[in-house]
């Protein structure tokens, strides 16, 4: 009845615990009252949405900037743990994350794809784009995410 | 009867545009939710502070990294109003947005402070420190803001 | 025989503009130097080469960080340039650049691509990735460049 | 007769290591063929001095944007080896930086300043300024560097 070497996970186990993650995370309390949907969530390869409210905006119809940066950041480290080997550990936080507002938002759901763009040993370097429901780039940015 | 030229603003309503200008920032509907208040306008030197809620954690204690972007992008752009030459223009965005995280928050109300680095024409570099009560440095980041 | 108005230029005359420009600046002294090479230049799509020589190195293998990012800030702008409204100026610059590092490069020539994410009036927002021989990504970046 | 354990270097030990970085680095092919000087290395606060020459311009006066780059980068990572700790190892390089390009240079030779911002455990958090030789500002950028 020995339990398994933690260093040690299955296939299974690890497919498991990525599997997890997303609904972990829309709990929390911030991404909770932001209301941020996970649409997609394959390895590497990650979509979310955020329903449009007056309280994320600047002036009832733009985006704060700063929400359009939370978004980013979550789903750029929704791709790092997509595709996580959690025999290399679970702490995890955003290092560093540049982004380029590129156009003001007009109303509408933010839509948000991030793609990993490699996988080091304890860092993982993402892409994330975000969009108005017209495919229209709003936001671009790259992320640098620590999990170990 | 006449009213003076719009592209010649005499420096009285220069300070009085530029003293509004927080004012009516964090009356914004993103801004008033996070709770944002400002303690320094100086000329080119700003200090903001974020009261702790839970709402803006991840967890109970830490902030989420995405609250702490937008109040070191808010502060920022406070640093390029606060000794902006309103006969440039009132449209204003931010451009591009860099950021490190160099410690994980532990609760308590967060302290952010910008300078800007140079003014150009049309926009305004900015360089921006997010820390706890203690002093201890959280975030850092650069900013480049318009306004035109 | 009036001259045309600057400010009107035929589409020939982009045309003529535009791919005037990879020749003008690969022989800008620090380009020169560099070797760098221009082997795609589509509208708002780039790919340059770099040959690999020791001087470009931190070891007789690895290229300099500094070098990589002189490269994927000279094919952000080519991208930018690549589909210019030449009434819109010609003064140039970088206005700012993220870049991360992803991995070491170990001997052999560097490929660069550049695309345009957006135009704005002044401001062209680029992505770029810089990769070794093998198709390995070595380096990725986004740049503001701005034309005026 | 035994040899000191390598993970327990003496504080004259740490400081000679230490002290030997700049000059290691300023030979490695590219550096040296900068020119690159290091006129201040104390801890967690470096400065540089790039002398100018043609080579490093665009047009004879104004550097290319990726040798301030380069230098930027350099000092910054300069900063980071200036109060490491050689007990967690020699193997370094940037994994992120962010550049503002704030004033074009107009001929003379370009001052980096580089300080730490933080200490994690693999990763050094670093600011970096460029400045002509009237303190003009240049350029202005983080870092984020690896020493593991």
């Amino acid at each position: 009845m020995s339990t398994a070497d933690p260093a040690r996970l299955t296939g299974e186990q690890q497919l498991r615990r990525r599997a997890a993650i997303p609904g972990l995370l829309v709990q929390t309390p911030y991404l909770a009252w932001l209301g941020l949907q996970v649409q997609r969530y394959e390895p590497d390869d990650v979509a979310t949405r955020l329903p449009f409210r007056v309280e994320l905006s600047n002036d009832g119809s733009t985006y704060h900037g700063g929400v359009i940066g939370a978004v980013i950041d979550t789903t750029g480290a929704l791709a790092a743990w997509s595709n996580h080997d959690f025999e290399r550990g679970t702490r995890s936080s955003t290092v560093s994350m540049a982004l380029q507002y590129v156009a003001a938002s007009t109303g509408g759901d933010l839509l948000c794809r991030a793609r990993t763009v490699r996988r080091a040993r304890e860092l993982v370097f993402t892409e994330i784009t975000a969009s108005d429901e017209s495919g229209r780039v709003l936001a671009h940015g790259i992320q640098t995410y620590r999990i170990a």
